[in-house]
């Protein structure tokens, strides 16, 4: 099984991106997965203006996303909630792959994620994010996962501070494996 | 009674354009209303990535846009609906406002619509796109107005084509202005 | 397959019921598909007020429909939008079996509909109706179906009176058969 | 400025009716507020199934709650998240409230809060609760509130346990009456 796992952020130092980082090594420790861990610096993409595909036009950036998901079973994004949705970057970046047919989205299992410096982790952030997800045909995993005080979260080596957050992100990886599995390829 | 009104598309023959257009007209034949009709080109700002705010760095568009909304009493904004959710451009926006202390969203009169050629007008997609705002603290319109049929709906000169559209308009809009004025100034 | 269909009410006239009776109809005639349609009057139940389940509380109602969806591979569930959100009967069904283990949603594909008198069909309190079976993981069908203009939807023998109508759901009945047949079982 | 408080439960030991009591005695001390406290045991009302409003038939725990509305300025409501969203008790009694003329929720300022034992205290079930008063046009106070660990924030005496949720309420307290002080009467 391979797992596209990436942060919705290029800049250094964002809590998404640990925490996507973080995972993909609990996620490669799996038996049965790859793991394709991006850097979202390679799906960067022009605003998205409700503009027609003509079948050329679609930006590097969304086809290589495209093409990313297309060789993947499976998607984890670490997304972050900014004033209590969706971040701007993710929903530009789905609206531009919602242009292709089949829509790369449909059918694939999504674990969605995300980490804030607060109390609540973004949690709130992840119900506005999942609903063009669920809107395209995407399995979103149900269990998504938010981590709290994210700021004490990762040693300077990148790897989990805390146990019980190494044990809670073990348990969703398998969780979550689990759960792409049980869809017919 | 001041009040900013925009599409959230830059592109020419955007319905969500069009239909910011003719409510802008609607609304300047209303008695004490002032009209700000923008065009969304004033106010594109490059992708927010989370990045902090040091009183400089805040992009021209979104300057641009933050004082056009402390200038206006209210704010109408049409926007369309992408895989059932807000527009990517509008959440962008949105979240480089909310740098700014006071976040110019907060407290302001918000009406929210949206135009679509399909049969829901995007009305899905309003709920979607008002959350953001209500985590701010603006104050929502509570009747927000899809537009179904949206590809019918404008004559050339850019006028409701349809009398029962220009009705509901004008019935929207003079419920709005009450509501606006129903907040201290 | 056999496909659990009912619609939130136990009104007589209620449209909702209307269209579970008519879409029932129509999945029957798919092949490999058993119809179990269901009155709600089978499942109602006292209001939930976070009650603890001992193993014997659970009321008949709701022990009823656990078992009826155990039996099945699948649910179409026809639901009214009541001030843009869930029906508070169903609300309280799904509360209701949240509390047994294995919790009889998890896994189980969940096609959502609604009817109204309305230009919309309920399309917005859709997306509100499906936040519990997702957070209870329910694969919910991406495309769910509102069905507009209530009133003139069917003929006094309950079948469809406009031919389109009756299309969309024979299509929509295909999609979903197709979708429930992707799970491994 | 009269506000109603009341939380979502009448079972004993609900953590939404002891963060009731305990905000409408962080209220009570508020200059120039009067607190009706309400228990929801005066309010219950069976359930609505759609039914149409003839002028006599609301339930007297529906008709009590709207006489109450009608004479607070505003009402704090504390009501439990199930499964994600909200609790089908008080969908329940928005639904027969919203079948009154004017309906009893328009314009009426609404702080919504939460409680639970677990980490995020609700918070996910604020976002959907708040859907039904939004679309009824209430003015849901933008700082919603969710009380996390809440096995562990009340003493004996049914008073704050820990210092800061006592200073989080006043705040918020405060917040919310110079909120529904900058609305018309």
């Amino acid at each position: 099984m391979r797992i596209l796992v990436f942060g919705v952020s290029t800049r250094e130092g964002s809590y998404n991106r640990a925490l996507a980082k973080a995972t993909a090594s609990v996620l490669e420790t799996l038996s049965g997965v790859t793991v394709d861990h991006a850097d979202f610096s390679e799906f960067k993409s022009p605003l998205y203006d409700g503009d027609h595909f003509d079948g050329t036009k679609l930006p590097p950036g969304a086809r290589e996303l495209a093409q990313r998901l297309s060789l993947a079973d499976a998607a984890a994004i670490v997304s972050p909630e900014f004033n209590g949705g969706i971040s701007a970057i993710l929903k530009n970046s789905v609206d531009w792959l919602s242009l292709l047919r089949p829509v790369p989205f449909r059918g694939k299992p999504i674990l969605l994620m995300s980490a804030s410096p607060g109390q609540f982790g973004g949690v709130r952030g992840l119900w506005h994010t999942r609903v063009p997800f669920d809107a395209l045909g995407a399995h979103v995993f149900p269990d998504m996962f938010a981590l709290p005080n994210a700021h004490q979260a990762f040693t300077d080596q990148g790897e989990f501070a805390r146990a019980e957050d190494k044990k809670k992100i073990r348990e969703l990886a398998e969780g979550f494996t689990t759960f792409v599995r049980s869809f017919k390829s």
